[in-house]
């Protein structure tokens, strides 16, 4: 704290905290976390398909078995990650994060290749362990055009990554874990309402995952560019238009003529 | 407390409070909560109708994925909110909270102004990007009178906006986080009980802004008048009878004039 | 604490004080909240039926529709009640808190009262408003004989309520808010592994009020007998085994004597 | 703390504990909280096989009937006994704690006795009390190999356990009850992806208890072998490479040791 004179903030000093062992244990808990993340969602979805063959979530129990695996294993993924590395498990997550500054961009790459590389681990885990069924990927409906697609998914991240700056923001006190309830909530209610016209990823890692192991890249910038767009505008409006950090001694309501 | 005698409470006093920074940034907060509300669970509407056409909630899968959308959604939508505006995201609880005296009126209808420009711009943009699908009014069932399915409507809105209530009481200590995933239980509660019967709206904005879009106002009035009678009675009751107070001077939501 | 040597528990005094404005306001909220799901659960047992004529809970998806309004309606009633009346929501639980000797007997009475005219109450308005569909009264399978499905209801809600009297230990700190939702919770699971069986009820007064107006109290012995010795259970098991107690005198509920 | 030198931790040391009034109510708990996780998900088994005839979860529906049924008990099993005997309702749970010397092995035998007794006793009140339904044994689906199967049960009993980790861990403060629902999301999330492949037990209590009572051992050794494997590893990780602790003295479960 009293020796930050010397630039610390120049990349190489960035750089060398990247890879501190408590930023390595970070690594290591996103990891985890969306590994187990990915292998619940593409395995609810593997799932959902074996009873109805076809696309995914052709009708609306489908719709729900992926939906709910959603909320519920990223509710449980954001919370057993949440005291170590924040709890990202999502590469949009992390894109707004280090959009405003939040985590450095050193660590936001480490967050990223952890991320992906357990998305295309547990999606290779499914393909192998799962005899007889392949891995899908994500896809968006046949009326769907790209671009109407990545607003769509945009859309999505920016309720997802801004319910994440919400539930990380140290000003609420304790509520960090009832914080990855919300966060898994919303994914969820995102799933319902996207997921059979955008396919509903709104987590590259995940898309990228089930892509690499499918071998099908087809509509993949759809679950990049709607969503680290949509993120980094998340992270902006929070910090700056809705929760504007001076000094927030009183936070509840609107404290309005407090006194005069 | 002491120097209330020179009336701060006059109308052009509380419309001076409701342009004041901290109330923008409420606006701010009920609108981005009641856009992500309204796109979930109209959008949830058009995915369940994808699958099986005709109208909404036909069959039990159908009426699970709207009522889970409106749970998940309303939770983290309250959420997101709460700390800035009180996380109404329904201008029938909002509504409820002006007649408690709970928010000055020209900031109550600067919130239903945000609550209503959201509402229709979440189903712009659900009819501009998924292409082939036209948004859903709530409709009311065939057998159902319009009187009938506006007390049913009443009847729900006086569960949630009373859960909001108790929600928002401060004197539970620090219970606010769980009490946004208590009114949205309490809605999916209601749309399970009231979604095939009466539509199971209970929130005259959704129902407002489908309408708008989907250009049907059919049966509009139910989504208004019960609702908001409902709500009134709620916030009376839960002041009155059953958690009545001595001094009212602490509670969410905005609180006007508490001193000079 | 010092002065109860004039038999302040006589029935008399205790009377008095099931009539005081504390105690009716205890009145008001157990009505209300047992109202509210009552008016969930019949109705969504309604609306499953409204697609699938026939009994109630035919398929998995109408399972799931009443399992998740039972789950979401309680967690969300015992929430609202929880802070006046200790959110009992169900006459079982009050036998067991009687039994346990939380609450006095004349008060435990006038919670029967008030949740029997919430139950029968909630019935009557959905059967006026929902034209068309007549209210269902709870039945048990046919393959099923009373005293197994008896025995089914019995358990249940000694899980139930065992439940009730965990989340309203004090001994807890905070928790009684979650503890709202694990009772929901439980009561979920409950439903989904007998609703088909022994119709899944654990309320002897959600039982009651849907016999009443449905005008059958076929195998009504059933939802009564099981669950109170199931309740009455639970609260022996949990004050005397698995969490004994030096001195209970702090306990929710409507605590009866704490002075004279 | 300071007399520690006289081996304390002998063995007859740690049985005299194992067999102590508070370890007694520990096994006590884990009975009541065993006995309902499994009566709920064997039972909403049975239940979804009920309306389609054949395998368990043929159909998306009836995989979310046993999904939903394994997150609600399983989140409320997981409280109603955590703050008596840690909450484990698990032996692969019990397993990990031993591994990692959180709980010490004659404790840990007895809690294995205890869930184990549960199981079976849970098994037999469904058998008993429903009439013309047959208990259900877990099977993997025909086109997965034993090896596969029990990778996904070791995959997703890591998972669960690495919850449990986290949720016991006392530096999070008072989060233990919001850990309980996080364990049971876990295993909802879990059973919607292997539900249909592997059967998604991850508990091998209950899948001993009804293949007791079904009579059908096949394929038992894969809800032994994977889950124990993961829940060594789960607690390993935890404990040395996300959570490395200084001196972790004081974490739920039955505590060893503690004094002389």
């Amino acid at each position: 704290m009293f020796f930050c004179k010397m630039a610390p903030t120049s990349l190489a000093y960035r750089f060398r905290q990247s890879v501190a062992p408590t930023a390595l244990r970070s690594y290591a808990a996103e990891f985890i976390s969306t590994f187990f993340y990915v292998f619940s969602v593409v395995g609810a979805s593997i799932a959902s398909r074996k009873f109805v063959p076809g696309a995914a979530a052709t009708d609306p129990s489908s719709l729900l078995v992926v939906a709910m695996a959603n909320a519920f294993a990223l509710a449980s993924a954001v919370y057993i990650a949440a005291n170590v590395s924040g709890g990202h498990v999502n590469p949009a997550v992390t894109f707004g994060m280090a959009v405003g500054g939040h985590i450095s961009v050193p660590t936001a790459l480490f967050y990223w290749f952890a991320q992906m590389l357990a998305s295309i681990m547990a999606c290779i885990v499914l393909r192998v362990t799962i005899v007889g069924q392949r891995v899908p990927s994500y896809v968006i409906a046949e009326e769907m055009t790209g671009f109407g697609a990545s607003v769509v998914e945009g859309v999505l991240t920016f309720a997802l990554v801004y319910t994440v700056f919400v539930a990380s923001d140290q000003r609420r006190g304790s509520c960090s874990a009832i914080g990855a309830v919300m966060v898994g909530l919303m994914a969820g209610a995102n799933v319902l309402a996207a997921g059979p016209f955008s396919g509903g990823s709104v987590n590259p890692a995940c898309a990228f995952g089930s892509a690499i192991v499918a071998g099908s890249f087809k509509n993949q910038a759809v679950y990049w560019i709607g969503p680290l767009i949509g993120a980094a505008l998340a992270g902006i409006v929070h910090d700056n238009v809705v929760f504007p950090t001076e000094n927030v001694d009183s936070f509840t309501g609107v404290p309005d003529a407090v006194a005069v």
